[in-house]
């Protein structure tokens, strides 16, 4: 491995994570054991004394159990944050084993310890100081990953696994308490994350690219291409985040037509935007041709948007406005944003999640914030304004115009987290501690996975002609030194 | 790209799509986009005044949303049409961006034309003129895409996106009348869309292909096969369309038995198709070796057919003889009928959807006429009678014999519309507008998308060793030249 | 194919099985036909008395129809039988084919069979000698062929498909036996199949494996191996069957608490065994790269112990060690087990079953019997322990020692039915009738399959240079002699 370098790397990094890696996964791993043995307990959903709970408050059947509302988005969800971004970033030609591998290490970790820090926030019971856990909170841990998992879009190819898992630690933390300050404090909406996890995702991770920039990655540029199939491997990855989109954007939503409407409305925009970012990327090739790029990833942009307003009554010509606008946004983005990113901004996006999560999701939080401000009684009839938007308790009193400044300040909130986050961790991922490959080694499984044989097998056919030709050259040199004597 | 043409083709149609293809989706999707602003609307369930429904109609529990009936059904057919269509036709060794990217543009347009076209014949709100939209409407989308995506299957490699997009227009079209026809107007019962769906997507797209019959489509034979890794990849496509079968069968058939048994029948008509399907096959050889054509496709056969039989009483045993017959009679399509109609009627079927979906269908729409007719009241019960065939209002009186003959007559009607609606748009297709590809570039991806470099690797590398080859018989004759003075 | 044959075999084994695949996929079909026409019937849930039947029982809502408690779950778990198990398979470099196809067969056949055996011991109507079915028979169906898939793994790629059908055949007979014995009569708690489906599939495997020993076997050492794009095709598996094991573990749960728990049990393990697993995968390599062998199977360890336990109150720290454990302990049983099982034992298991199921599963049935002896009510409940574990009718007096003591004693059960059986079955697959392939022919599709023809294209590109080499060398020969006269 270390053979490709000897030409650029005076003294090369250190990739060895044996000690590393599986230290940081025991001590980890031991810590969640420790803490979910004080902290966490069943909820009285998913206790065994459930029926005695549904004695006790009238509830005659099964079915009312949360889990039968939203078990189904559930795995959903979960199929999206472990095949799908785990597939979505295979696309690279040598990279394929850390893309689907490191998702599924940090997704792992990262669902143990969000339990615990959402847990912290939102479920913790005062009468024993424990945290409750069902369903939502299930749903919630992968939601609070994907945020962590944008940002490894990002990063991808260029930072070893232990790097990740730092990133998770931090990232899922700072995610947790970010949310808490959004939908607890600041009381605004955001169902299916626009704000909290894509703007705060994206953002937080192009952060973190910016302070580990890679000044000799054009070193590593033989690599950061992809392959026929393993675009084809992306598209599963691609295809199984559109489909279950509408999960996820009402994994969450409110019982009954929170749900049902939230589902339509993501299912329309992203509709939408696959049909103008396959026009966009047409429009940009001389000849017409499409870019599977802009088709693995600035299809998915309307669901992003809608994050935020897919329980509102936004309408169904709405949501087709909001992928409209993300199609043709998001493919822009990968045509002009991510190279100049790149060339005057040092921000190196592999993924190019600025145009699939940062800037939709930024755009996602200013749609809702303008949903919100606009909605009206006669739209929502008046509990359907009090319970989209939740005006009960110290909120009851609530504008529309209030709540929408409100959800313009969550999106701040998740900026400004992203922001300085991002500068924490990408200044604690620096530190020549990690064992992240060398800029001329990047994209490359080789580092960190044992890879089958005959992966080899086009350089070495290569190999093998080039050596067979010299030994003719040598053979045919003889011959015509014997004939010459 | 052009450089292989230069032999065969005089005139080379000009397939740069730039201005057509962006064009078309822009014209088109702001189209939806003012349409659904003047049409669509939520309905009941998906609008937030459901909690005021709930009250006026005694509802108690948000679980009686149609919404947590359907939805769990709704995400397994969004993945059979975008996963399960789109990969099964990745099987070709280069037309799999085609495949799958292709099979995502026109879904993602259909559904949203499917969604305003059935719904003024279906949804239409009588006191305001709007359409309203819930879950049943999105599931009834994806079917009407799935027509269209089988029609695809037979022009798979040898038209453009533009065709694609106008076959789908129309298709959508033609489809939403055909489809009120027979469900409203005869009253025919059709839950997983044998008729309306396989007959009528497979004759559909069997005569578009016979309209742009290519004579010299030999001279793509070289892409015209499969590749190892394409072939595993085509199975994603086959495996879950299988899987969720059920879920296509039974997603809008009536609640608690009905969607229960179409589960049941579906599940073993699938399961007994597999059999002899790969029986078939291994009977076929001379070796008894399998051939991945026919399990990648007739192992489906038993879904098809029973689309319209699902909710029936067919019993057990008879879902097992459905899909016995039909493993046997698809494996045999494969193997005598594609070649016939390729030979002996002008009909390329690519993917052979005739046996598939064509012929199924057909057999489908004959066994649900039968088991209407035959239906009776000692094994249904009278209640179980009138609600699985809906014998109410006009159509009270209606007995089980007279709902075989209609069933029938809805079987002609798809048919009917097939041939004419595909002889139509074969026509609209054959227009030389639509910068589909010369007989001897179809099958390939580089006609319509930008591909990853070394996806040529292997003939670069036999080209590589074509020049070499040269250089040293150069070597060689010199040197033998040399000798020879 | 006999061609590589020559030099190692003397009496080369017939592989055709143009005869015996028909065969005896036509006459197990047709058996199943007359069986179910006989046998089977729908319940009623899915009966079309069922509107009746909620009349009678004053059951309000069709959404208390078991069906809407259970599909989800079902659709998962299928999932996870054809895409899973089967994806799983296809790690072989060139025995992907057969990996995912004929599990795709003995599943087809294996879950018609399951439903009668099964039913037969469990769903068996007293009053007409029918086996009424509904959407828990199906899911159970699945389940039972779990046990064979698990057994294939073992066997994968020295066995001919029809040693898999009669290997179906009788594992379901077996499974259902030894199902009933423990479930019903022991009266054992195993909603997971620790111990019916892991414990029993894994050791039925390991010896049929063991009786089928191949000591030539090293003679395909070649094709003994992966490929990069085989690898991530086996991802595809893993990530299924990972995500869906929650469903996996609650798919027959008692309703309510019992499969939200499941759910949580099941998610937590799982995340912890992935952490760990890659632990030592690290630790296990000098230079700390990972293996995907590892990581396709290890991460899956912990969901195959919660087996048992999932429905219990093992409380969320619980789960986590249980994954933490099994993630190490199936890594170390890749790293060490299965290579002095193949060296010392004569038990060649392709898969690496000891690691992944039988090992978790023994060890998912002593943490069963544990976690049911330390049962409590002032942990469970009163009615929640009656619940959970079932104290009704003749078991209304079981105390939780006494539960424990028949876990385990259910879990002897499923051992001796494993070793018992897989030893009888083992004789069976070594009658010299089935069409197995040779020692030199093992894990080759070509064997069983039609091969794309470009399949070959490395090789031939090595063979294409070998020939043109010969040519030069006799070229440069004759020059020589030319020059020599």
């Amino acid at each position: 491995m270390m053979g490709n370098c000897q030409a650029c790397c005076n003294r090369p990094k250190n990739t060895n994570i044996r000690i590393s890696l599986p230290a940081i996964c025991f001590v980890w791993q031991i810590s969640m054991i420790i803490l979910f043995g004080v902290f966490v307990r069943y909820d009285e959903e998913s206790d065994s004394h459930w029926v005695e709970y549904m004695h006790k408050n009238n509830i005659t059947s099964h079915v009312e159990n949360d889990f039968y509302y939203r078990y189904p988005s559930f795995q959903d969800v979960h199929v999206m944050i472990f095949v799908g971004f785990g597939f979505l970033m295979t696309f690279l030609k040598r990279y394929s084993f850390s893309g689907v591998g490191f998702n599924f290490l940090i997704a792992a970790f990262g669902i143990q310890w969000a339990l615990l820090m959402q847990g912290w926030f939102h479920s913790l019971d005062p009468t024993d100081g424990t945290i409750k856990i069902g369903i939502e909170n299930i749903i919630n841990a992968d939601f609070c990953v994907a945020g962590c998992l944008i940002a490894f879009g990002a990063c991808l190819g260029k930072v070893s696994p232990v790097q990740l898992m730092v990133m998770t630690l931090f990232g899922v933390t700072l995610f947790a308490v970010e949310e808490y300050i959004i939908l607890n404090i600041i009381h605004a909406k955001d169902a299916g994350g626009s704000m909290t996890i894509h703007t705060f995702g994206g953002y937080f991770g192009l952060v973190i690219s910016w302070v580990l920039y890679r000044p000799n990655l054009h070193q590593s540029k033989r690599l950061q291409g992809s392959h026929y199939h393993s675009d084809v491997f992306a598209m599963i990855g691609t295809l199984f985040l559109w489909m279950f989109w509408p999960s996820f954007n009402s994994a969450i939503a409110n019982h009954g037509d929170g749900q049902h409407r939230a589902v339509i409305n993501t299912y329309l925009a992203l509709a939408s935007s696959v049909v103008t970012a396959i026009a966009i990327s047409s429009l940009s090739h001389r000849r017409g041709k499409l870019d599977m790029v802009h088709v693995q990833n600035a299809t998915l942009a309307g669901g992003v948007a809608m994050g935020t307003a897919a329980e509102f009554m936004i309408m169904p010509y709405g949501s087709l406005i909001v992928g409209f606008c993300c199609g043709i946004l998001s493919t822009f983005g990968y045509l002009v944003l991510t190279p100049f990113l790149e060339k005057h901004m040092k921000i190196q996006d592999t993924c190019g999640i600025h145009n699939l999560h940062a800037m939709p999701g930024l755009l996602g939080g200013v749609i809702g914030a303008i949903t919100a401000a606009t909605a009206s009684k006669s739209v929502y009839g008046h509990e359907g304004l009090v319970n989209t938007f939740n005006f009960v308790d110290e909120f009851a009193n609530r504008s529309v115009g209030t709540q929408g400044a409100h959800q313009a300040a969550g999106l701040c909130v998740a900026l400004i987290f992203a922001l300085g986050g991002g500068a924490l961790v990408g200044g604690i991922l620096k530190l020549p501690l990690w064992g992240d490959p060398e800029d001329c080694n990047c994209f490359d499984d080789e580092v960190y996975w044992e890879l089958p044989e005959d992966e080899e097998s086009i350089p070495a056919i290569i190999e093998y002609n080039n050596q067979m030709d010299s030994k003719r050259f040598d053979m045919v040199e003889s011959n015509t030194l014997t004939v010459s004597t």
